[in-house]
């Protein structure tokens, strides 16, 4: 089985890198919250030494260009902090080794003021030496599972997730396998970032939260619409599952106390004020969350089944807006503010 | 014009992937001397503060094999010397960004004993923070210049490199031109280099020498052969050249010390003692080179006629073969180890 799900590579119609705008107005709902907690919470000269190098880490940076935006955010308020100190900035882009990093690197910013790095590799797992990293940043990506939860491909169990792809509507065996994948996980995350932040050094998570859990299964509604017209054999949708989890505050307390070695510095579950989420039309919607799903889909489905899939999700869209309007107020986003102890 | 010359790309039957053995020869030969350059002039404790990364950059790494092997030998060798230090190390593979990262990162070794990286740009420029590195390596790289030099594109000039596609056997005007674009480009180079290397720290550069100048030439004669049989416009073959000068120890020197940033601590013209350069079969070679230069035939002459230079290039192996032998006892690299002051 893959453990890596890269979003739709290249610059094509359905690809990640023209498709990705809720992600961006989750970044930008989220600029206020990252300059506070560095023009608060920053200490450079408790980390930097000798070296004036400041390295910054993106975890999950996809192919851009929202992560261009979020690094270049993060440079300039720590230069805007540390206006009299002269900082080198040290930029490692980093994700899954299948990544199309060839895209990425071919479409940064030319007026970036830092150096460039692509880094290949799960954040599930060490990725840099030890205290060498000042700050990481993660948008849209820690919700992403190391693998399926292994209880739910068990079809004589009661975490079988029988005729659905996620635990936003299932029972709560499911939902707590899903909890149990998300823990394991982000033991493994911390426990590496822990070795690799300096001390004093920062980490900030921007994760999308309870809107999300649900409009992804319009997908699975699809697929099981194509069951009922016995196009698909029900076993193949009872078998797939969505490797996302996203955390409550609740979770990310419990991981961060668990691992010990950082404090929560900020934590809200935000309501973006400007171009909330809910305001961006269905149809864009839809098609972004393809760029996110095709891959999984594909890999399970097949090409044909994927495509068909994704075009009738698509032909829901005044359903799904409906249900978006209906459940606009809900749709919020968590910020994590963290610093190594 | 492009200032880049990627490599073939992909793990195709052309590609430098599958076909690197003689830049792979280069690198094997010169192990002993990457080795006695570290054991001998290293000294870790003078660069290594309060950090105990130990950072190299390998500068033209293309995507591979050759540059896993090389790096490896620089951490082991590091790692032998300094065995009662710990020390984790961090390898930047850097090359243009059209270089295929994708490919490089999916060929990374499982086991190997270093963070990896991937920096996309151009070594005549910046490409890493001040003071950041401690150990740079290039093979088979230096001799790219970053462009044709001018003068070689003025018809009128005594540059005008009449049915030839390099300096290897043409006027000396033209060989100047060259000499003049490889100081140009070292300069840059160097004060980059010198940027970004710490004091005490090394760096190894390994180039072919003379054989490789005439050997060039067959594509050339190749191409000429179409322009005989009225298949190609000569005008095309006369402002065709390649953008690679192979630096003498002279011009070594001559580029270093004007720098004054770094000293020479070895240099030598080292003819490979095992499976030497020469005794590579021809058509290996041939199909090797291909593997360099398909690129720079396709982006001036189009793919049919590239695909076409490169068949008939290979048909000469017989005659490249007996040129290799005639011209063996000439074969060599260039090993040159400096150390920043």
């Amino acid at each position: 089985m893959t453990t890596s799900f890269p979003m739709n590579d290249g610059n094509s119609a359905y690809s990640y890198f023209n498709n990705s705008q809720p992600q961006k107005e989750l970044i930008d709902a989220s600029k206020d919250m990252v300059r506070d907690a560095i023009i608060e919470k920053l200490d450079v000269e408790v980390m930097l030494s000798s070296s004036h190098t400041f390295r910054i880490i993106e975890l999950g940076c996809s192919i851009g260009p929202n992560t261009f935006h979020a690094m270049q955010r993060v440079v300039d308020v720590v230069k805007e902090k540390y206006h009299n100190i002269i900082l080198e900035f040290q930029v490692f882009f980093s994700d899954h080794v299948e990544n199309d990093f060839n895209t990425l690197f071919r479409s940064l910013p030319i007026d970036r003021s830092y150096y460039a790095s692509g880094v290949p590799g799960s954040f599930h797992g060490r990725l840099f030496p030890t205290r060498s990293i000042h700050f990481a940043h993660s948008s849209c990506a820690i919700h992403w599972l190391s693998k399926i939860p292994k209880e739910l491909l068990d079809e004589k169990s009661p975490t079988w997730n029988k005729g659905l792809i996620h635990y936003g509507t299932s029972n709560i065996d499911v939902v707590n396998a899903y909890i149990a994948q998300f823990e394991k996980d982000m033991e493994i995350f911390f426990n590496a970032r822990a070795e690799e932040i300096v001390p004093g050094g920062m980490m900030v998570f921007i994760s999308p939260f309870s809107s999300y859990i649900r409009l992804v299964e319009f997908f699975g509604s699809s697929l099981m619409d194509l069951v009922n017209e016995g196009k698909l054999d029900e076993s193949l949708v009872d078998s797939f599952n969505l490797p996302m989890y996203f955390p409550s505050p609740q979770d990310m307390t419990k991981v961060v106390e668990k691992n010990g070695c950082f404090s929560i510095e900020f934590m809200e579950l935000a309501y973006p004020k400007s171009k909330l989420v809910d305001e961006i039309d269905a149809k864009t919607f839809i098609i972004s969350l393809r760029a996110v799903l095709e891959g999984l889909l594909i890999n399970h489905f097949g090409s044909k089944i994927a495509e068909e899939v994704c075009a009738r999700t698509l032909l829901k869209s005044e359903e799904i807006s409906t249900w978006m309007k209906a459940n606009g107020g809900k749709s919020c986003q968590l910020f994590v503010a963290l610093k190594r102890k």
